[in-house]
């Protein structure tokens, strides 16, 4: 068992609830009580191997990184403030053509490692070797779903859709049974990947129960393309398709209309938005407000470190806040609440673990981070909510447990030499 | 002699010269020299008390905080997400009235510890009491621009105009041979603060040769409050009035016109930026690239912790990049070294202190930070400018060195003890 006493708990539950004084316990994987601090540790104490003294720190559900590409921190920087098509024709796609599955071991760990130490405790990758990524999660203890990308041009992993199709099926099959890994089918975007081979992905993932990540209009040039090859927008021939629902996770949807919205709203699919990436790249922006309004669940994503170019949620939370005030002229939009729901538990519903993860509940997994607020970026403290989305920072985080497990302690992840892997990535990296 | 060896170099000199295995070394206040580890290493070593081994690390210019008000971070997080009037008026005036010397002193020592934690060596403030900010600012080492607000309204701190003038000057003189401290005259805005007292303050800046700072532009409201009240925009009014020229530093800048940017560029006064600010208080986004194009001299600022809600101008470089990208829907505008100069090297020229700081180069003061960049979220390394824009954070920062003094080392920031301070803060800010 794990008690942390003494400390603030922000819940996530249904009222939202912020404890004071608090503490929390941890049996195996799951939270045992949340309370008061005096009577859970009179309760407690005596039968608890490891206590943490929560004292001017918070505690809050691990963040869930909705969409991502892990590997591509190898990338990080590697090419800034350029057009779109630039970006990826001349820079991104010919560097990765010479990935393989060295490269994306050590870049999708270099991203764990990230991620981990900003206080993300599940993510939602999308890219290829997704076998390699899952094996890197279980080893470190972390939580994730493998989006095993399709699409019908030959890539660095598969030939043709069909080898890109059967390696999916068989990363579903290794993974069936895991209790930290799902996987998902991750057909890329309408450019690069038919209707015809959407719809193959879809039956797949209904025979394996998974879920289907994809990008969805996440450019102009991508609207464009579906008006003219299918004289239909993109979210329009998803829900014609059989595409959208629960088990749908769309990311970016920067340009969608308002009957698309209603579409959406009514098919139960979740958005993964990435207002850095979608800012950076100068793709769009999702039109939040309206999507909230039409009772469409939002989680936040990073994307990769490629196109944003980092994976720090809390950097993720404070930009999108900013981003749809300025948008709308309104600083009432994208309130704190709000911005705090779509990295935990709105981010669980997305990836269907809702009834597991994304807030601090007695009988959840204990997915959860502690931060230290006794600094002056964190003083004095109003409102703790605030802090986490506009002054908080991924190095705050001091501590981060996953399904029960500390997984990192004063600022050290256990299990891994962090310095050995970074000069392995320096060298892998030299490209 | 301090020597700083193996290290990487950002010079931000004229070159924009970036200088790897390098060193650099500082002799009282002044940059002694620059250049190759290896050769300078022979030339110093023996000389030197203090070596500093960089392998790793990342000098850069220490950053430049050319817009805030200190003390206000008292109010961090205490008002968000509400409308601008509904912020100033039902939250912010009014707790602020209860302010006095105490509250200046404690909020302002709080926003100096964040500010050398996160790389900022020099500020120009704007608030009251400016002389307390002085006497901190001069007790723990820090570089930095008082500026004495001004307005025609009552507040905690003065009565009327005249005592406000009045203050100023006693202010202006105590600090007029100081090293550090340099002061400005501040007054407000349009909307508090009479062209007639804009008129008085210019003649005091012209007499001691001071610096002026005020908001400009800011909202909406205020250039219709101008139109209304002088048939002029603001940028015209402050023209005609004789009040832009090369120590006239104006803040905001969000609704300037074609006209206005003209004028501006001619008068050869200075822009302070703040995006985090001006998005969460949804007043406007400042068109940086035709002010770019124009010539204008763009700095970049915080603003307050109470509208933004951090000081660390690593956030404010990548917010200032994503808001121009997205604006433009071109991801070309605000590059990373146009974002590092902001910070960096046009701060000092809008401070009249370029001749001073901004840049590292030899026999300018030694202001300057190294960052730890042997980090997951740092690595790999493909260009570290872009590292500083876009995945740096405050916390970052290991060193910071001011005037040749080092202030912080292994990120504890000597002659304070941070904890009775953050104590202390947490008793004065129970409002």
């Amino acid at each position: 068992m794990i008690l942390i006493k003494n400390t603030t708990i922000i819940t996530q539950n249904r009222k939202r609830q912020i404890v004071k004084n608090a503490a929390l316990v941890i049996e195996k994987d799951i939270i045992k009580d949340i309370g008061l601090s005096k009577k859970i540790e009179k309760q407690y104490s005596k039968k608890t191997k490891k206590i943490i003294d929560g004292q001017g720190k918070v505690i809050m559900p691990g963040m869930i990184n909705a969409h991502t590409h892990l590997a591509m921190s190898l990338l990080r920087g590697y090419a800034d403030d350029v057009n779109l098509e630039e970006w990826w024709l001349k820079h991104i796609y010919p560097i990765e053509s010479k990935f393989g599955r060295k490269e994306v071991y050590w870049g999708s760990l270099l991203s764990m490692l990230e991620m981990i130490k900003s206080g993300t405790t599940c993510f939602a990758d999308f890219y290829y070797y997704e076998d390699e990524v899952g094996a890197i999660a279980k080893e470190i203890g972390m939580r994730g779903i493998l989006g095993c990308a399709v699409l019908d041009m030959p890539t660095f992993y598969f030939k043709d859709t069909d080898s890109a199709l059967k390696k999916a099926q068989a990363i579903i099959k290794k993974f069936s049974n895991d209790l930290l890994i799902k996987t998902a089918l991750a057909p890329h975007m309408f450019q690069t990947t038919s209707l015809a081979t959407y719809k193959k992905c879809k039956e797949l993932a209904n025979q394996y129960d998974s879920l289907l990540l994809t990008h969805t209009a996440e450019t102009k040039q991508e609207v464009d393309y579906c008006l003219n090859e299918y004289k239909q927008r993109p979210v329009e021939i998803l829900a014609q398709a059989g595409i959208l629902d629960k088990k749908t996770l769309l990311a970016h949807c920067c340009w969608l209309n308002k009957k698309e919205i209603k579409i959406l709203a009514k098919s139960g699919a979740s958005v993964a938005h990435c207002p850095i990436s979608n800012m950076k790249l100068g793709s769009g922006i999702m039109p939040l407000s309206e999507m909230l309004k039409a009772g469409i669940n939002i989680s936040l994503g990073t994307d990769s470190a490629c196109s944003n170019n980092s994976l720090d949620m809390f950097g993720e939370m404070k930009t999108s806040a900013l981003l749809h005030k300025i948008n709308n002229l309104d600083p009432v939009v994208a309130g704190v609440q709000t911005v705090l729901d779509m990295a935990t538990i709105n981010g669980a519903k997305a990836l269907g673990l809702e009834k597991e993860i994304g807030s601090l509940e007695i009988g959840k997994k204990a997915d959860l981070i502690i931060l230290d607020f006794e600094q002056p970026h964190l003083m004095p403290m109003h409102n703790p909510v605030s802090h986490l989305v506009y002054s908080a920072k991924g190095s705050d985080v001091e501590t981060t447990i996953i399904n029960g497990k500390i997984i990192m302690e004063k600022k050290r992840i256990k299990k891994v030499d962090e310095y050995k892997i970074l000069d392995k990535v320096k060298k892998i990296a030299c490209f």
